[in-house]
């Protein structure tokens, strides 16, 4: 009944950033009035921890304002045959108020959504889990 | 400074619908003693419905007996150029308790995960939004 059905495998914190490090876009799903909202973002990692831009007067900086916990999603799935990596890297979010150091993130990172005014991110994970997609194939040994 | 600032277009609920149906895959992201906690799972739209499969015992089913809101995302992005769309479904989502109901929607939908006792999903999607990312040039009429 269930052909299509893949193997999942759990990865441990360091291949999960290893492998949140080699896409340049995830999601990040945070809570805004008790409801979650999910947006599309490109980001940069600087050593475990996950840098966006967002731009002024976004629901996220609201939420992010009052110390919340946001949690990035990126994955690399087959839209095919389903199989790939997923990773969400769980921990509060602060934006970077410093110039200078944001002024370096805005370098490393182009927003997506254009305006200088835009909102340097960083994200503290407190945890970072992913699981391996695999071909059913992929469980037998050898 | 911004040169890879991608023009942002919002999409029209319909054609945010379309593209949704347009993929297999996507993440729902839902809100579990206060955090935002998401995760990647395969779909089926079935008129205007978004219908998952998830495993028992997930935080997910949890969140979902409380009558709880998820939003679900799916996108398809170039991961060079960072043009395409992506588009967020969100509304209440409740078990599929009727067995025909569910074993119907089990046909359409392969599990990722592989495993029997898997719980259907529904999502009634109140709104469901998107936008285009498009080049910089794309603004330029013509």
């Amino acid at each position: 009944m269930n052909e299509d059905a893949r193997r999942t495998e759990n990865l441990s914190r360091t291949e999960a950033e290893e492998l949140l490090g080699t896409v340049s876009f995830g999601r990040i799903a945070f809570v805004r009035r008790g409801r979650p909202e999910v947006r599309t973002v490109n980001h940069v990692l600087d050593g475990g921890r996950v840098i966006i831009r967002t731009h002024p007067g976004a629901d996220l900086i609201a939420a992010v304002e009052t110390g919340a916990v946001v949690a990035y999603e990126a994955d690399e799935i087959d839209p095919d045959r389903h199989v790939g990596w997923s990773v969400v890297a769980t921990g509060p979010a602060r934006v970077v108020s410093n110039p200078d150091e944001a002024a370096r993130y805005r370098r490393w990172l182009a927003s997506w959504a254009a305006g200088e005014r835009d909102f340097v991110l960083m994200i503290e994970p407190a945890f970072v889990t992913g699981i391996r997609l695999l071909e059913p194939d992929a469980r037998r040994p050898g």
